[in-house]
């Protein structure tokens, strides 16, 4: 038999055993829902899909997000959702997944839409980088003690978001937003073979992006390559896309040309 | 008003909100109890604090490992106690902590002596590697994915243990174990400052080693060095010292001077 405590007290928590817990064997979604839709889900549902696949997760992704938007009900027009899944309970003790795990699915319901944006988003670059692994890149895993880290670093500097380098000086990311880079005739997006995120609404700009006659590359970045970058977009499901005002004292650009993209992404019904 | 299900039911458990669950923001420490004692305890309480204190995390470390050893209880002689410290409940969304968080301690007790060794401890030389970050370097905290991933590769060769290098080359650690190669004359073991975690059977090897007239050295260990060593000893709280009697096809030798060594330590009344 087992025992388990939470703050001294008998542990009568489902999750006392959770792998998400004890490990962060699990992955995250987290969706805008307007106007009652939950924006992009095929994206939420392809990207969750490959990292259940990639962490040997059984896991239907379409039925998991979808029956989670069917729970929150028609009140529930704009907000944010939150979900977990997660390998299910450990078996036995250990790193090891046994591989017979029943998957646990946890959500969330933020109401309310997105705060209305700010005139200025200041962006910083970080002294702290991410690890690199290839085996954990561009899935959304419940490992973020990377971010939690950044966050803690930006928060010293009072911008509004923070860039971060790969271990070996690439450009990757913001502490919680994928990050486009305009040299005056294509927009760049990192390789996340390495490290980061792929976020949906990066995927949203690369799909729209070719549609809409605007090109978007995926390319390895050398830090350097940002001094000559006229613009700074940053995207998350959440905020969309945000055009960088500075970065560090320098500013930046917000060229017509990715207004419109940004503003035909915005419109889309989904 | 937040809502939050756990699969598909109204969430009733008090971790729903945990930031252990949903970053991984938190530390644990697997202590080993015999004959009704928790083995290099001062080793734990400074790991963990050091930990606390790198997170941000305000807590007790002492008092905490103390307090859940005693609700144990006298009958509990033999087994295994974890013990999880996470930042507590997030008070807004999102990666960044707020600093007003309420530190929250989980305890597992897993009764019963560990299994007697088996004869041989086979090892074999992993493919993946694990990512550098000095920000996380020697932490044992709750980000444990690439372990994850370790023993599942481990678990494809049927070896005992998996020895894992770092992205940058350098030998690391096992997969739940750190690592000492012999080279004849001393002990040298990682430098673990940009991965690995620092265990707490580690720091007793090197506090020990010297004391029982064993030169122990930390060090940068380049892979190839692999290749020279005439011994490999595996470690962690659990387990104590085990040699590797393989690593992949070669033989290794289990000297006389680190038999006592091991015999030494795990005597030792702690």
């Amino acid at each position: 038999v087992t025992l388990a405590w939470v703050d001294g007290e008998p542990a009568a928590s489902e999750l006392i055993a959770d792998r998400g817990l004890h490990y962060g064997d699990g992955l995250f979604e987290t969706l805008l829902v307007r106007n009652g839709r939950a924006r992009f889900l095929d994206l939420h549902v392809a990207r969750l899909a490959e990292g259940c696949a990639r962490l040997g997760i059984a896991c239907d992704a379409e039925a998991t997000l979808s029956s989670a938007i069917e729970r929150l009900g028609p009140d529930a027009t704009d907000g944010t959702l939150k979900v977990i899944v997660t390998r299910g309970d450990a078996r036995v003790r250990g790193y090891a997944p046994q591989g017979d795990e029943t998957r646990r699915v946890l959500a969330w319901w933020y109401p309310g839409p997105v705060p209305a944006r700010l005139d200025s988003f200041n962006v910083v670059l970080l002294a702290q980088r991410w690890g690199e692994n290839p085996l954990l890149a561009g899935m959304k895993h419940l490992n973020r003690l990377e971010q939690v880290f950044a966050r803690r670093e930006l928060a010293a500097h009072g911008a509004d978001e923070g860039l971060v380098l790969s271990s070996g000086g690439l450009v990757c990311s913001g502490t919680q937003t994928n990050v486009f880079l305009w040299f005056g005739e294509s927009l760049v997006t990192p390789r996340l073979d390495r490290c980061g995120i792929a976020g949906v609404m990066r995927a949203a700009v690369l799909r729209e992006g070719a549609r809409l006659g605007v090109t978007v590359q995926v390319s390895d970045i050398a830090a350097p390559a940002l001094d000559q970058a006229r613009a700074l977009i940053f995207t998350n499901a959440r905020i969309g896309l945000r055009f960088a005002t500075r970065l560090g004292a320098r500013e930046l650009e917000q060229p017509d040309a990715l207004m419109r993209l940004a503003a035909a992404i915005e419109a889309l019904d989904a």
